[in-house]
């Protein structure tokens, strides 16, 4: 099938080598970084000079793919190529937008005739090797016309074990994406992916945050442990109720090095895990541990928050406490049963 | 090796047949239940009478592995058997024992010459195929001993990709067994390990709600999707980030009945959540995601809390608002943005 | 002072009476009750019976209050007034209106040469007889031209001590109003004043569910208590560093009955915790207390969720558990330590 | 009436204070320390230099208030007495102490026939003028015939408007102070009250936080806000719905420095926030906005924790992404929008 791909960073790289490499398709390529393009094309794609230029090798009806940061960048090019493409034409975005701008873009985009479809894409630096898995939304008969596409992205079994007593239902799911709906249900449940994945993550890290300071002075002898991390990570990967594949990541990396000094302890977020709270909060769903992740994120990138000055004023006005300047959960710090409170 | 094994309900049960047919050992059991004695004896164990007879039923040094419900039967055989073990012996606590219980006994049992270890079990009901994943806290010399046992029932490689780096370190884990520490730190990291799974499932059932709730009636109609979760927690098992153990088991429920229908709603805990969490507070860790897991199972099991009581006093003594009297969740209840708020 | 009043609800209604029972200000009234105005009228508030009525008995430049519920009506009424109004008049918004509504809405009115300006208001049944806390969001002139209308709904200063060090700030603080910023900080700070009020709420509500439920039979004998909360939240009110107006009403109804029988334990939110959560997260702000305050609420509207019943499927998956059918921690239920965790 | 006290500190030196000057009580004093004792002999107290030396002082039955910091000291201290006092005198714990310590030293003074009286007490540095809010645990005989002392320490009706509907009720509730039942029954209720302080505390800190926060450049021009905070927290203490003490006190310290420069941030805790989590846990009472409080200190404590780390670790194993190295949130740092999210 043919098909064009703007955008040539890791994510449509990878994507772009995977359709040629494996299913054989025709990949009209552009990015605004010439090199990306050159490189592609010695890996079979056809280069392009412009979208104008993608628009031109590609026979109607057109499909373009989208593989840009979400924001303005995906909103400018979708913009630009809905005046070049032609009734008939179809537009993927397969990056991680809000999925209530592709339900805004379709609108607008369907008074001109051209299809709209959002792919939810996970799978990460992996999916070149793994397949991505893939959350499509989209009209029915678009998303079907397609499919060769999908199936070639998709991990296909992947030798996971088939779930028993889905035989009447969607074969597309076991080999790896779905179509999801109608437009913007693609992006919104990729959105819910990330949000359980952040609270997946969160979980794990408390787990070994716990077992990490298992061992600190302020605890009695008796009741300390020096727990080996690494080791703890790679036994739960077998026959535990918690291995995944996220597990299996911290395994490598705790075998790497088992304290992480690599890592500064700032945790970006990229916007999704903000949407699935936003939708909960739309749903009225509660979502306690999705949004507890979220909010360690952005804890964790401050020295200190407004809040915490606020609480130590309080308690120096009530109690006249005075807070520590130094870290107090430093090593070698006071232990917490040692603590004496004055009055509240 | 010989071994005893205290305790045959469906765990207890599962490890003496794993310990027979895969490992050729010989062993002696026992339980209050003739019958879960009898049935043992057919698949190749030394059927005992008592615990007294158990003992009497194995050469020095003896090794009695206990698997009944942690608390009050567990500390009562522990007793009861310390009276007739001799010096020299070891007795395994398998079940889902406090950690600190584990270092209270050990020390009383020191002065009697009776090694304790603690093994931490995960693997559940499908443990006898895919082997239980274990985490043992004791002796180093004693845990070495035993390690023909320990490795019969571990899950062995089981297939998963081995971690790259893990050279030097502990082979035991690769195998899905270690030795976490001294007594105690195998229930330890075992807790840690189901505090993680709280948080794990927790995440899992906020983002299947957020699903489940994406086509109520409140949401705008071009906000609403019909999101079939089944398929949703198909596709997720192949290339996601999500994919995990848990997200199988899920893939197999949603496929039977997409509703859950044959679930109450109701949900228990069994008691590690709460250490875990006192666990983190001793060690002042943030523990946010494990926390409102626990508190969401808390919260399934009542119709409604007095602290719920006490917010709607409230709203009516400062504003007057009279709450609804019947779920105003409930499908055709009014939407959430016809909400009039009238004063705070 | 003369001023329009449109909404003649409780709030609209107290509004009003207060303005000129204790202002002597000329306030001209209407409401679509047609009751509504005539009770109003006979309080001294001039009658009419249409906004253009209200626009026609008001001299220029008018200044006309809205005080209805947040949403379409409040949109349509100022939709309608912008065609009636006229070059320097002033629409003040004193509802509980989405502050990013106000800021879209001034940028409209700007262009006909309308003022707008946005009142959060706080006080509830009670403002009439104790005044309105008011956050005032506008242009400085506009907001200090209409300071006799601010001053004479505010509750001054109470009774309440002064706060030491404030002699160089603005003394409207002191007199219960504030001009909180351009159009929109109003309603912005009124927002976050519910948000924390939500917290506040729900904090109490906790503590008040610990200490009812310090009976259950589920706890060892010498470690219960049959607290009386009606006692207990009046001694708070005195001498203690929980004191608070919310603590006054918790006790008020406690007092009538501290079973709160009346109450149904369905609590609805009004938006404004919602739109505080937003606003946390839009500037990477951890807000854990208000967000689980509101997931409370949400969750008190519920039988069950669905969330539960993928947790109770995922423990049937891989421990067999089977949940309780009726509520296991109603009166007479097994007790928490009692359960026996089978395996995970 | 005559009483010995123990512990001279900030609180028992203002507790014997307001004994002599406002009850005309005979106290005798005792502290390890003699330049306090001097200090209040000077106000009227009666001198002593050992434990003996002030049972030798009273006149059986004796009386001694411990007023130490809770743990190892109040401990000996007691231990100490027990072997001094007898049958019939009372021992009262006036501190924070953890309320199943009082339970457990109860039953072992019983033996001596020696009463206990548990005194949870609030108030702090204020209490010596305001009176202080007490929660009384103990024999009913013992706590009525000690009436004299606790309602010279109460702060009376304080000028606190009356309850309607407490006629029936036990008036000293009204008075600032309750038998709240049985020895534990005291610092029980006091633990409870601290734990609503810490989510009251919390929600206020979040709710600032958040207007702290609303001029970052992160946000879109139009909707930002330069909000004085000083001022808000001064104009929500007159007729607003979250008016309290606490809120007096932040008002007092924003005026004073609106930035709050003095405080590092790190906050520390008492005990008695971890201690109410504990009670809800046995009870099985979802706790969340204290726990989420109790939480936020914990991590106000850390540079970082090891949780964090871990998720830069999965980040960096499915996505490659490298985290900041620098305060990613800091002023002039890129803003949140901006973020490109590369996969998931």
């Amino acid at each position: 099938m043919q098909i064009g791909l703007v955008g040539l960073g890791r994510m449509g790289g990878n994507i772009t080598r995977r359709l040629i490499e494996m299913g054989k398709h025709e990949v009209v390529v552009f990015d605004v970084n010439p090199k990306a393009v050159d490189e592609l094309a010695q890996h079979g794609a056809i280069a392009t000079a412009s979208l104008k230029d993608v628009a031109a090798k590609l026979k109607a009806p057109r499909t373009v793919w989208i593989m840009l940061p979400a924001g303005k960048i995906t909103e400018d090019t979708i913009h630009a190529l809905s005046s070049i493409l032609q009734k008939g034409d179809t537009i993927i975005d397969g990056g991680n937008t809000f999925w209530q701008d592709d339900v805004r873009r379709a609108q607008a985009l369907k008074e001109k005739g051209i299809h709209y479809i959002d792919v939810g894409t996970s799978g990460g630096i992996w999916g070149y090797k793994r397949g991505y898995c893939m959350m499509i939304g989209g009209d029915k008969a678009n998303v079907d016309r397609l499919d060769p596409i999908f199936a070639t992205l998709a991990p296909g079994e992947s030798g996971v074990p088939r779930t028993p007593g889905r035989e009447a239902r969607d074969p597309r799911a076991e080999q790896g994406y779905i179509h999801a709906g109608p437009v913007g249900a693609g992006h919104f449940v990729k959105m819910v992916h990330n949000g359980i994945e952040y609270g997946l993550m969160q979980a794990y890290a408390e787990g070994f945050d716990i077992l990490k300071n298992a061992n600190i002075e302020a605890l009695p002898p008796e009741h300390r442990f020096d727990v080996n991390v690494a080791d703890v990570a790679e036994v739960w990967r077998r026959g535990s109720v918690i291995s995944s594949w996220l597990l299996d990541l911290t395994a490598s990396a705790l075998a790497r090095n088992d304290r992480l000094d690599q890592y500064s302890g700032f945790v970006e977020d990229s916007g999704e895990g903000r949407w699935t709270i936003a939708a909960a909060i739309d749903e009225s769903v509660p979502a306690e541990v999705i949004t507890a992740a979220l909010f360690a994120r952005f804890r964790s990138r401050k020295e200190h928050t407004f809040a915490e000055k606020i609480l130590s004023a309080m308690r120096a006005g009530f109690g006249g406490h005075k807070e520590p300047q130094q870290h107090p959960d430093a090593p070698g710090a006071k232990a917490p049963e040692k603590l004496k409170p004055k009055d509240d």
